[in-house]
């Protein structure tokens, strides 16, 4: 009851605060954003105003052009990977160009992610948790499931406001074309419609080196094996996609009956990287702002034991790539230098979540600062390295301790863009307005608040420094587990009866309050659908593999 | 048979080598360093005419003097704690004044200390191991033992070659007469005789508060206790003591029957600091070099929960203090620049050994990059934050990944200063030139192999960035744990199988070597003696529990 008053209070008082940069509607967001509007609306204003005026100057000085956006995602890199020199030393590899570059940027000290690849990828697109629309898992075979088309991208939102935009690389939001960067907002996107897992696990050569376990040359045999569908064969599901908005893809780099292997996968990445020095080029020519983003599929690779090249005192095999995938960016940072375009483009360096331990120590990294990985809702998993660089906008060589979840880059660059007004407003939008923090610095952040979820399933709240993990159904909540995570990075010395006798309460609000929130925007499926339709060029045994697929997907009801 | 010729070859080799800078006899190493001799001896004897170049140089600059050396020696500080501001970042805490002198600094990224503060101290000041003299273990209590006065001290090498020597804080290498710094070659020496143990838990404050259990106020009923000698009386105990080379010293801030308490721990610490500094300026004015230790007691303190000064976003009770201490190292720094010493003095900052984990986390601080914390064996026992300042000399803002032992300062430091005659060539010393690394750079370190002992017990082989944790008696060696610590920095996954192949034998014969070595330089005991005798007032309760240690320690005559 008093949590129902207290949001009604909220709500109320969210009505009388003026509407930022003569936004028609307000943006709808979770409980606890009302929490801190409700105490710091005075000064929002303020702070408002001035990133208001900064970014007038901005474009004033732009040619009456808001910022060019060029996006990095980087996949499975946990916290101090990349820009903390001291850390790459104790590893023994070197992320040169991302060091320089967090030196010239603002680190986001505190950036959460989703514990995995599809979630992350979909929070940053649409500024929603991705339970939220049915994308909290993550399908690496074919699946047909993916992002509802009725979600609004920030590539459509930038779109509207008059950008270009592009997409290059890694997307991993479902096999069905509705999913797909070039159906949702890109006016052009080069993507592999799955992810690494099937393009360096799925292939000959891993199964050879026993990476696959009971698939592929060498790892089954036939005489018992009746399924003929039971094993994925990566080869004939569709690798490299391109295409234009609104058309269909081709698939590229693969003819009908030819095998996938490593070499073909190092192809693809050096693709992409091609691909993206090419778009940069193109896009900075053109007369409207751009939006790139470039999702490199590197670091992963196959979990080998082996590598052919040796150039780290490492020498993993994920650690080897991330020193191609630097040298990489550091080129595209020189091709900006070349093209004029690093001093009005926002350059966003970041991980998707944290590594995947499974295939540590080999791949060259293991969880060093935080506890878990990919996968996991400890700080590790969920926690990752992310640098933002705007010259003379955001304080170069700058450390930020404010809470950063990555849905709140949706509402961010919508702001900083100028188009805050093609957002939704019929939905609840998770990514807060943290426009100050970066223009202002720390301590202007507008979240003290994350709710962490593994799939639907809520495991972990985040309010301050303070960390519970959500008990499970049934278990006494006396017993739940609070950290302190300034006092104890690695989650591993509850505080539970110190900071729950005053908490515990404070917590079950909190969540009840989200809950609350959710019954008044419920949660949707994810959209479903034929896999690969839209792909002009599919491969015969793409159409067999898609047809047991479907076969398989109907035999309930037989 | 293979191992005996092996090592003989390498005595012959090392026979045929040139002696650096004319030093009489050879320094007699453990047996690996002369396996890296027998391969690298042409280029180390180009490096050493590089150094002893540039240190010509150097002494030509300054008016004919080797440079001044100040080392700070900070207490269970773990590696990342200082220096890397994205880490203190994330536990809500700063040290400023650090940070800003590690980039004036080479940073040591692989700096191992002993797991805790007696045998580092003892490692540093004699460049043996402390197991060599029988000090591996640390007392906390009056104990009559310490570190013999056979040993030969930095201090003693430092004063024969002509520098002023004081020592300023904690010492803990016993509370004999014949192991305090006054003896062991400082021209004047302030410290307390025991440790924080003493100092932070056997007082009435740390009794109220539950830190200190079953002993003070309000935390046991003399109704069943007969041996009123079993519990510590920490007040009793000799505190602060201060004097000169040779002489008596004298108890400093305790009157007879006076208690021991927070507030006269918080007086220590800054009686400390405030005698840096005024050393600092004495030395300076001098026309010797000097060789300034300070070794500050805080940012240990009562591992209270609450803490009456809270300026960090942590709160925790060391991290306080380490702000605190951090504030107290900038001053010295500016101090440093205001006598014009800054230029002509190597300035050493680092810390002893891990956290003590028994107070996390209210202490403010967990292991976070490292496995383990203080008497751990595991890296976060054994490596910390080390930085090493000597401006147009060493490489500002550097790091360096050579494996560094805190024993090599002792033959680096004396190599600096020009001393190196002066070092004992009758006795293994551990710890190996590292002047090159110094002066000319990553990869010119001269150590590739760290012994790790806990108290007499080898619990532990490094070698590059391999590690093998010994089997206990009577374990299978092939159970035997080895790990990469490149890519598996918290000792997590082990690789044995893969390692231990090819590694098993060859570490065997490392240890084989080592302990062959130890058979003919043979471990030796610590220096036995009466506490406190050479204090000149002794408090009459101090006298008492003397007298009952002594009763103690002679029952068994009965």
């Amino acid at each position: 009851m008093k949590t129902k008053t207290l949001l009604t209070t909220c709500a109320l008082s969210a009505s009388l605060l003026s509407t930022p940069q003569g936004h028609a509607k307000e943006l709808i967001h979770d409980a606890d954003h009302y929490v801190l509007k409700a105490q710091h609306a005075e000064q929002w204003a303020k702070d408002d105003k001035a990133v208001d005026s900064k970014l007038a100057e901005f474009k004033k000085s732009n040619n009456g052009k808001p910022p060019n956006i060029f996006y990095i995602l980087i996949d499975d890199m946990g916290y101090g990977d990349m820009g903390i020199p001291e850390l790459n030393s104790i590893r023994g590899y070197s992320t040169a160009n991302v060091n320089k570059f967090s030196d010239q940027a603002m680190r986001l000290n505190r950036m959460y992610t989703e514990p995995s690849c599809t979630p992350t990828r979909c929070a940053f697109m649409t500024g929603r948790q991705p339970y939220r629309y049915g994308m909290g898992d993550t399908a690496v075979d074919i699946s047909g499931f993916g992002l509802p088309a009725k979600e609004v991208t920030l590539a459509e939102v930038l779109s509207e406001a008059g950008y270009a935009t592009t997409h290059i690389g890694k997307w991993h939001m479902g096999d069905i074309k509705e999913a797909w960067p070039n159906h949702q907002g890109f006016d052009y996107a080069a993507f592999p419609i799955h992810q690494q897992g099937q393009l360096t696990i799925f292939n000959d050569d891993a199964s050879k080196e026993g990476v696959a376990v009971s698939i592929g040359p060498g790892q089954y045999k036939e005489t018992f094996t009746k399924d003929k569908w039971f094993r994925p064969d990566g080869s004939a599901m569709a690798v490299g996609v391109e295409g234009k908005k609104g058309e269909n893809v081709r698939e590229v780099g693969m003819k009908p009956g030819e095998r996938w292997t490593e070499a073909k996968y190092d192809e693809l990445n050096q693709r992409y990287q091609d691909q993206a020095v090419e778009h940069l080029r193109k896009l900075a020519k053109q007369d409207k702002p751009f939006f790139l983003q470039y999702w490199p599929i590197i670091p992963l690779s196959a979990p080998r034991h082996t590598t052919e090249i040796y150039n780290t005192p490492n020498g993993g095999t994920y650690t080897e790539k991330m020193e191609l995938l630097d040298r990489w960016i550091g080129d595209l940072m020189k091709e900006m230098d070349d093209l004029g375009v690093a001093d009005n483009t926002i350059v966003i360096i970041m991980g998707d979540n944290g590594h995947f331990t499974k295939y540590s120590p080999q791949s060259g990294y293991t969880p060093m600062i935080f506890k878990g990985g990919k996968g996991y809702t400890t700080e590790g998993g969920v926690r990752v390295d992310a640098f933002v660089r705007w010259p003379g906008m955001i304080a170069a060589d700058s450390i930020v301790a404010d809470i950063f979840n990555v849905s709140d880059f949706y509402t961010t660059l919508a702001r900083l863009a100028g188009a805050m007004d093609k957002l939704p407003t019929d939905r609840l939008i998770d990514g807060v307005d943290q426009s100050a923090l970066l223009l202002e610095g720390e301590t202007k952040g507008r979240r003290d608040t994350v709710y962490i979820y593994s799939g639907n399933k809520m495991e972990a709240i985040v309010k301050e420094h303070l960390k519970l993990k959500v008990p499970e159904p049934g278990e006494n909540a006396i017993l739940a587990s609070f950290y302190d995570l300034q006092r104890d990075t690695r989650e591993e010395n509850p505080v539970s009866t110190e900071i729950g006798a005053w908490g515990g309460a404070e917590f079950t609000r909190i969540i009840q309050r989200h809950m609350m929130r959710k019954k008044k925007y419920p949660d949707e499926p994810a959209a479903f659908g034929k896999p690969y339709e839209g792909i002009d060029n599919l491969r015969p045994e793409t159409k067999a593999a898609v047809e047991a697929f479907l076969i398989k997907s109907k035999v309930h009801e037989q």
